[in-house]
């Protein structure tokens, strides 16, 4: 957010988020707004120590897919890396927020999400675990969790966690791969939540902020614009 | 089917698995009746020129999970390899049909599933496309038909196609990887299927050699007990 001023001050947001869309075109501004009114951050995805870039990548694009716009990426032993062939460039979409500067990222994302307001949700079996079809919507936003390719979810994020979600598997394996894993709850839960009465939207302020982000990373010479936009806009209040 | 009489006089089979089940525990055996219990002919899925083994691999283990026994792996360009890894040995438990010794590969494959009573159905956008929750299972058993990742299905399976069916996006990227796009499709079709009245699984006949098939993948040395079995069996007549 370089150059915005402080919250309390928001006014300017919709007059810069107007000034860069007259650098798009007609048609990409209208897809922007398509893709927008389907966001939402009621459901938000914690990948922990996810360490094939093709996986990895797998999972962005599936949240893009199906609106969601939060990534909570936590780096405890594994660095996460993209693989653009995957990816196709949907981290530019998605608000990646990285948890890997010390060695309590998984408590410090679960701790910041819980304080916002959000269920801890491992995807994961468990003896008091629930089914994908049965897992309760209505009872609030719900952060998933989902574990590394070999390990799985750490201790700290089974222990955390408020709920454990399970897909039913009728097969001699029992478990998925992380990508398709991830695949399978976010479209079976973003589907649920289209179809149900929860207001599942991005906020007015929410959306003002992602389009934002998304003009930023779409337009060219996007800084040196706003850049622009600011000092005139200071001038013309002097 | 080495050593098996030919049809019409398929009571050895019984007989057969019966024997070869006594050298697997009683455990296992367990899992496999469980398993079997769950797997279906109803649904099956055809993947096309899939050149990842990671994303081949990955199918598998998906059909394995939810219960499809069969897969058609098309082979006209690229040749199916799989990723153990990924894969973890559910091919075993699979029946894999193999298309890759001519020019028509996707032709004859389609033309094998038709006569065997399926409808074929391109999971890709099309002008009469359906919309994954909007399938109609009840219309008879479905062939699922998955493309390559770079170019998706070929022409010749879009035009042979009886129905188009994608599942619905919100995003940007307005394609899945094949894999991912595989397991949301068997994921929710599979969990529909099972909670219909739909006689969804394998006749006897077809268990009886689903298990054989299995008990000779799990028992060890199971070719020389059978050569034993069977020869056991022509003296005890004779």
């Amino acid at each position: 957010m370089s150059g915005l001023p402080a919250d309390g001050h928001q006014a300017p947001i919709d007059e810069l988020v107007a000034y860069l869309a007259r650098f798009v075109t007609e048609e990409r501004l209208a897809r922007m707004r398509r893709v927008l009114d389907e966001r939402t951050r009621y459901l938000t995805v914690v990948v922990e120590d996810v360490y094939q870039p093709h996986n990895a990548s797998a999972v962005l694009r599936t949240c893009d897919c199906f609106g969601i716009q939060d990534v909570h990426i936590v780096e405890n032993r594994n660095q996460y890396r993209l693989n653009p062939g995957v990816e196709l460039g949907t981290a530019q979409w998605l608000t990646l927020h990285r948890y890997g500067s010390n060695e309590h990222n998984t408590r410090d994302a679960l701790r910041r999400l819980r304080e916002s307001g959000y269920r801890i949700v491992a995807t994961s079996p468990h003896t008091h675990e629930v089914s994908l079809d049965r897992f309760d919507l209505e009872a609030g936003p719900a952060a998933l969790l989902f574990g590394n390719e070999l390990d799985g979810l750490s201790c700290e994020a089974m222990q955390t966690a408020d709920e454990h979600l399970v897909i039913p598997m009728y097969g001699f394996v029992e478990s998925f791969n992380i990508s398709v894993s991830a695949a399978i709850v976010l479209h079976r839960l973003s589907s649920r939540l289209r179809s149900s009465d929860i207001a599942y939207r991005l906020s007015p302020d929410d959306r003002i902020r992602v389009m934002l982000g998304w003009l930023r990373s779409s337009v060219g010479r996007a800084e040196a614009l706003e850049r622009e936009f600011l000092a005139r806009r200071k001038e013309a209040r002097t």
